[in-house]
């Protein structure tokens, strides 16, 4: 079902998956997903906390990614030009064949009030990663800051629409969509006019 | 110690952040709550549902903060005036008499991960909220969730620097320059001209 990953821990993610989809999250166990995935309890732990942690486990590789879009992005770049393109040349590859799997989790995560919160803690932490690369690169603490919620907003953003979407389009072409209506509405101020 | 509301919830609710504050928010229970405050534990369950709901009382007020936002708001603004205008008339004047207390409340949010958690919560369902009344403003689904996104950011950022500002500046004062740092920001790309 999963192309997540190889190998046991990618057993145990699918495994994992299938059961939240077909008995609910709340009443799937540890020693079920062991069970489906052909594996013991005691090999589960190995791989993760509790059954949450599952759904969040590329999580860990989160600040990589983020330290990669900072290395690669032309010092001359604009903030928002860093999080559009580091989202289109090293986030889409990562996600762009994983549509049927982003959906799967999404769908998990939206039926548990207490998901919800850790997907959100999820977007805090990527804040937090994004806006200290931004003082790296020289902004203002308040300019680091709001680009770092800009870089969340357009991913999560950019990622709902894709797996929303009634027909389905290219992901980096709603990222486009997401930037251009984002400057589009953050600038429609007065007060915002460029001094 | 505070001056959130008088009668029975002000005196639990003062109670609660006194004790969440003394002796940490996991090892504070209802009764020692209810009895700070020369109140019943019955009383205690009256008001809140249990002692995290404490420090989210003012949550069901949210939704009508959001609509009084977009009654008072002239149709000739844009979503970022609506914004601005709406935090700058409607939230400022109800919230800039109680920085002492909303400090205290975030010193004891930030010091347990499962209220960060229902923090964030916070904030999605004034996205939600905010993203719909820029539905029926007439805005496009992206536009308006975009700006309902840019409501949440530009109000958070706003409190957020307020409470930790070494200088103590005006709330309106911080608002403007937030606003005036995401429409630089946002706008500082050539995809995001406007078309």
């Amino acid at each position: 079902m999963t192309r997540w990953a190889p190998g046991a821990a990618g057993r145990l993610h699918a495994a994992a998956l299938e059961l939240f989809l077909e008995q609910g999250f709340s009443t799937t166990t540890v020693p079920q997903i062991a069970e489906r995935a052909g594996l013991t309890t005691r090999s589960f732990f190995r791989y993760f906390a509790d059954k949450r942690e599952v759904l969040f486990a590329g999580e860990d590789e989160l600040p990589g990614v983020v330290e990669q879009i900072f290395q690669d992005a032309d010092p001359a770049l604009s903030p928002m030009e860093v999080i559009h393109t580091g989202l289109k040349t090293v986030v889409i590859p990562r996600v762009q064949q994983f549509r049927e799997e982003f959906l799967i989790r999404r769908t998990i995560v939206h039926s548990d009030e207490g998901l919800q919160e850790r997907e959100l803690r999820k977007l805090a932490i990527l804040h937090t990663a994004a806006t200290a690369a931004f003082t790296r690169r020289g902004l203002s603490p308040l300019d680091a800051n709001i680009s770092g919620r800009l870089a969340v907003t357009v991913y999560d953003t950019t990622l709902d629409l894709w797996l929303t979407d009634d027909v389905s389009r290219p992901l980096d072409y709603i990222l486009d969509n997401v930037v251009r209506a984002l400057a589009h509405v953050a600038s429609s101020t007065p007060v915002g006019s460029q001094t």
